[in-house]
C-alpha cells in the first residue's frame, strides 16, 4: 500500500530547493536495504538455528552476534548524535507526523520495563556465575546500555529529515534497524520455546515431537542442568520476572523498528517552511476526554476489568491439576466471542458514520501513516491465519461440541473483527483534520448548480453546506464563522468516533494482555493439535502469534491516534 | 520500495481531470485486498493441510477449491470483456509501461506448456478413471478453458486503466490474481512432495521424519495404490510428462500474476493523453541484435551449452547407482561458481559503466516497474534465506573437505550475484531513455556560467556537453542534430551494456533450468542435512526455493527490458 502521488503543499517542488539534491535517492535506500535483509537473514539464521536442540548452533552464537550488533549500533547513535548537535545545518527539516508522543511514551515505557528485564536476566544468570560462558552475562548489560541510548536517541531525533551524510546515514539507520529486528526475532524464539517447554512438561515430553525440543542442555531456559541449577527462591523470581517482561522487551523493539522506518525514509526528505506544520495532523489536543458521550470508555472499562478475572481465572484453572481446562476454555471462548462481536458491531457503526463525513481526505505524502497502515494489514495476516486453520479444522474435523463451536465462532468473529477493526482505523486515519471539508464532492443538495454572489445568502438557505473554498480554512482567513456553523452538526459525530476509538482501545488492550502474558488456547484446546499434530500446529501458532500479539498493541496506537485526531 | 511522488508530465494533475475522480482510491483498494487476503489464507491453509498426510485434508479438497476459484474468475474475466467491448469509454487511458510484449509473449508460451500439462494431467487421471473422484478430472479441464480465457485476456486488457464500476473491477482482478496464486501454491507444493517422495524412495523412508510424508494413500501423485496403479506405459508417460511441465505453469500463475497486479494498480489511473506515451520506455525497440560486440552473447549461450551438458551428468550420476554422487556435486559446484563469479564480475562492471553514464534518472510513477524492483527484491530472499544456512551448516559445522569448501564458495558467491545483479538491473530500469541527460548534474566543464546566445557556438566548444534542454529532445523539435552529437560517445557504452545483459540473460536462463527441472544439490550434498536434520532443511529448502526459481524467470524478464532500454 503506498502512498499516492500527492504534490501536496507538504513535499517542497524539487524545482524550488536550494541545496543539491540526490540524483537517484532509490540507489542510497536499494544499498542500505541490501545491507540490512543480509544482516537480518544472517541473524534469522542463527536464531532459528540455536532454537532447535538438534542444530549444532548454539545460544551463546546468537548472543554473540545480538551483542555485537547493539555494539555496532550504538556507536553509529553516538556518531550520529555528535554530528548532528555539532551542525545545526544537519537536520534543516522535521516531520511532524513522525515521532508522536504517544509512540514516544510508549517507547519509554517498554524501554523501562526493558531494562528492569535485562536486571532480572543478569540476576539469573549471575546465579551461576561459574558455569556460564561471559557472553550470557555480557549481553543484559550491553543490551540496557543499547536501549537507553536509543531511547533518548528515538526521543530527540524521531522527527529529523536528515540532509548531510545521507548514505551513511542509510546505513546506520538501517542496521539499527536490524538490530531491534533480530533482538524482536531471538526474544520471540525464546518465548516460543519457553513456552513449548511449559506445555511439554505439563503433556508429558513423550507423544510429540517438538518444534523446538528440550533445551536442558544448553538453552537460555536452564532450568536444570547436572551442575548448576537455579535452585536459590531469588533465582526462580529473576527467571519467573523475566519471562514475564519479554511481550515489553518484543514490544520495544517493535515500535523503536517502526520509528527507525519513518527516519530512515525521511531521510534526504525534503518539506516545506516549518509554518506548513500547522497544516494536518497533531494540532486538536484541545480537550481530552470530555468530549465523549463516556459510553465508550465506561462499556470497555467493563470489559477491561471482566477480560482480566477471565484470564486470572483461565489460566489458573489450565495451570491447576483436575479436568477444569474445559470449563476455563469454555470462559475463555465466551469472553471473547463477546467482546469481538462488540468490537466488530462498534468497528462498523464507526464505518457508517464515516459515510456521512463530509471532511475531505488527506492525500498528502505521510510516511509515518503509510508504515501504520501496512502494519496494521500485514500484523493482522498472523491472526488470520491463526483462525483460519482453525476454521478448517473445526469444519472439516470430526468434533461436533460445545468446545468446537465456540472455537469457530471464536475465529470467524476473530476474522470479522480485524477486518472491521482495520478498515475503521484507515479511514481514520485518512480523514483530514475537523472543519475541512471534502473538495472533490459536489454537493447533493438542492442548491446545486446555484451561484452565489453573496456567500452570507448562501449560508442563511437552510440543508445547503458552506461552498467548499470556504470550508477549507486557509491560515490567512478568519475561519471561526464557518466552524461555528460546522459545529452543532459535527459534534455528535466526533464524539460518536471518540467514543468508538476509545472503547476499541480498551478491548484492544485487554486483547493485548491475554496472549502476550501466556495465555494458549490454542495448545489447551485440542482440536487443532489432534487435527494438525501438535508440531505443525506449534509452528503455525509460534510463527503467527507474535504477529497478532503485534497487531494489538500496533492497533492501540493507531486508535489512540484515531482518537485524538477525530 | 513505494515510487517517490513524481509529478511529472504522464500524471494529470487532479484539477484537469474531466470526470468524476474517486473521493478516496484507497478505500476501495482496501476492500480488495481484504477479500484476497481471505480467499488467499483461506486457500493456503487448504493447501497446505492438504500436503500433510496426517492432516485429514485431501487433495480432492484442494482440487474443488481451485476449480471453484477458477470458475468465478473465468466468468468474472468474461463479464468484463464483454462490458469493455461494448462501452468504449470504460478504458480511456493506457499505460503503455504495462504489459511489455516479452511478458505477453512469455504469458502465451507458458501458458502453451501449461494446456500440454493439463492434456497430461487428465490423460493421467482417466487411466484410474473408475476409482477416481470426478474432481481429478475435471480439474485439469477447468484448468485449461481457464488459462485460454485469462491469456486472451491479458493479451487484450494489459494496457486498460479502466474507468468504470472501479471497485467491482477491482474485485474481480483481485480474485483472479488471488486464483493465480492459489494455483501457484497448489502446484509448488505439489512439486514439493513429489521431490520428497522421490528422495524419500531413493533414501529409504525409515530414517527420516518427513515434511511431507508418504502420500501413497491420498495424493495427487498417487502412483501405487491397492486397486488402482498406474502400470500402463502411456499413464506412466502422463505422469512423468506432467511432472516436468509443472514448472512451466508455476512460471504461468506468476507472470499472470503480475500483469493482474499491474492492472489493479492502474484502475481508475488518470493518465495524460496518448500523445505523451512516446516519451519514456519501449521506443528504442528499432535495431536488436547487432548492436552488441558478440562478445556477451557468445560467452553466455558458450555458459549455456556446459551448464546443460552439466546438468544432464549430474542428473544422471545422481539418480545412478553407486557412490558417483560426490563427483557430480563437484562438477555441479564447480560450473555454478564459475557461472556466479563471472556474473557478479559483469555486473559489478556494468554498475561502473553507469557511474560514467550521464542519463537522467526517470523518477515517473510507474507501477510496473515498482512491482519488478519489489519482485527482485523479494524474490531474493528466497536464494539468501538457503545461502546462509548453507553458510551457517558449513561453518559451524565439522566437515573441512572439498566438497564443504565448494558449498561455502557457491553459498557467498550467490548472495553476491543476487546482490550485484538486483543493483545492476534497478539501476537500469530508473534509466532514462538514451540521448536525455542528466538535467540536475551541473557540469564540471569550463564552459559551466557561461551563457551562450548562440547554441551552435556551444557545441563548436571542446568538452562542453549540450545544454540539458537541448539533450532533452521535445517531440516538437527536431532531435536529430543532438542524437548525432552525443551518438559517439554513448555508442559504446551502450554496446557494453547489451552485452552484459545478454550475457546475464542466457546465464539466469541456464540457472533457471537446473532447479527448476529438479537439480537438488541441497538434498544430495549432505552437509546441511546432517547439520539441520532433514524436515528442517526440507522446510527451509521447500519454502525458499520457489522464489529463487522466480527470480531467474523475472530476471531473465527484467534484462530483456534491460536490453531493449539500453
Amino acid at each position: 500500500m503506498s502512498e499516492e502521488p500527492a504534490s501536496g503543499p507538504k513535499e517542497r517542488p524539487p524545482a524550488l530547493r536550494a541545496g543539491p539534491r540526490e540524483v537517484w535517492k532509490k540507489g542510497g535506500r536499494l544499498l542500505s536495504v541490501l545491507l540490512a535483509v543480509n544482516v537480518l537473514l544472517l541473524a534469522c539464521t542463527l536464531v532459528s538455528g540455536g532454537a532447535f536442540n538438534k542444530v549444532a548452533v548454539y545460544d551463546t552464537d546468537v548472543f554473540a552476534l545480538l551483542t555485537a550488533m547493539m555494539l555496532l549500533a550504538s556507536l553509529w547513535i553516538l556518531f550520529y548524535l555528535l554530528r548532528t548537535a555539532r551542525c545545526p545545518d544537519a537536520v534543516p527539516y522535521l516531520d511532524a507526523h513522525a515521532g508522536p508522543i504517544w509512540l514516544r511514551g510508549g517507547l519509554v515505557l517498554f524501554g523501562t520495563c526493558t531494562l528492569v528485564m535485562d536486571v532480572f536476566k543478569t540476576g539469573y544468570y549471575s546465579s551461576f556465575f561459574e558455569c556460564q560462558s561471559a557472553i550470557k552475562i555480557l549481553h543484559p548489560l550491553i543490551q540496557a546500555v543499547f536501549v537507553i541510548l536509543q531511547t533518548y536517541f528515538l526521543w530527540v531525533s524521531a522527527k529529523d529529515c536528515v540532509h548531510v551524510h545521507l548514505d551513511l546515514t542509510r546505513f546506520g539507520l538501517m542496521f539499527t534497524l536490524t538490530t531491534n529486528l533480530a533482538i524482536w526475532m531471538a526474544a520471540v524464539v525464546d518465548e516460543s520455546v519457553h513456552q513449548a517447554h511449559s506445555y511439554g512438561s505439563s503433556h508429558g515430553n513423550t507423544s510429540y515431537t517438538r518444534l523446538a525440543p528440550d533445551r536442558h542442555s544448553h538453552g537460555p531456559t536452564r532450568v536444570g542442568d547436572t551442575t548448576c541449577s537455579c535452585s536459590t527462591s531469588v533465582c526462580q523470581v529473576f527467571q519467573q520476572g523475566y519471562f514475564y517482561l519479554y511481550p515489553f522487551n518484543i514490544e520495544y523493539s517493535l515500535f523503536a523498528s517502526t520509528m527507525l522506518y519513518v527516519m530512515w525514509k525521511n531521510v534526504g526528505r525534503l518539506l516545506a517552511a516549518p509554518h506548513g506544520h500547522s497544516h494536518g495532523h497533531g494540532p486538536s489536543r484541545v480537550s481530552l476526554f470530555w468530549e465523549t458521550f463516556f459510553a465508550g470508555p465506561i462499556l470497555g472499562l467493563l470489559l477491561f476489568v471482566v477480560g482480566l478475572a477471565v484470564f486470572i481465572i483461565y489460566e489458573v484453572q489450565v495451570s491447576g491439576e483436575g479436568g477444569r481446562t474445559q470449563q476455563a476454555l469454555v470462559t475463555y471462548y465466551s469472553f471473547n466471542i463477546v467482546c469481538l462481536g462488540l468490537m466488530t458491531l462498534v468497528s462498523l457503526s464507526g464505518s457508517v458514520i464515516y459515510r456521512f463525513d463530509r471532511r475531505a481526505m488527506d492525500h498528502h505524502k505521510n510516511p509515518t501513516r503509510t508504515l501504520d497502515v501496512a502494519l496494521l494489514m500485514g500484523a493482522a495476516l498472523g491472526q488470520y491465519a491463526i483462525s483460519y486453520y482453525s476454521i478448517v479444522a473445526v469444519v472439516v474435523g470430526t468434533p461436533r461440541d460445545l468446545l468446537a463451536g465456540l472455537n469457530l465462532a471464536h475465529a470467524l468473529l476473530m476474522i470479522a473483527q480485524h477486518t472491521f477493526q482495520n478498515v475503521f482505523i484507515i479511514e481514520s486515519l485518512h480523514r483530514g483534520p475537523p472543519g475541512a471539508e471534502r473538495p472533490h464532492t459536489p454537493p447533493k443538495e438542492p442548491c446545486q448548480g446555484l451561484t452565489f454572489a453573496n456567500l452570507d445568502a448562501l449560508h442563511a438557505l437552510p440543508g445547503c453546506p458552506p461552498t467548499p473554498s470556504l470550508a477549507n480554512p486557509s491560515p490567512a482567513g478568519p475561519p471561526e464563522a464557518v466552524t461555528m456553523i460546522l459545529a452543532p452538526r459535527g459534534h455528535w459525530r466526533r464524539r460518536c468516533l471518540k467514543d468508538i476509538s476509545l472503547f476499541l482501545l480498551l478491548c484492544n488492550v485487554i486483547l493485548w494482555i491475554m496472549p502476550a502474558f501466556g495465555a494458549r488456547p490454542h495448545f489447551s484446546n485440542t482440536v487443532e493439535v489432534d487435527f494438525y499434530g501438535y508440531s505443525l500446529w506449534a509452528a503455525i501458532v509460534n510463527i503467527c502469534l507474535p504477529f497478532g500479539i503485534f497487531y494489538r498493541m500496533h492497533a492501540v496506537s493507531s486508535l489512540l491516534e484515531v482518537y485524538v485526531l477525530s
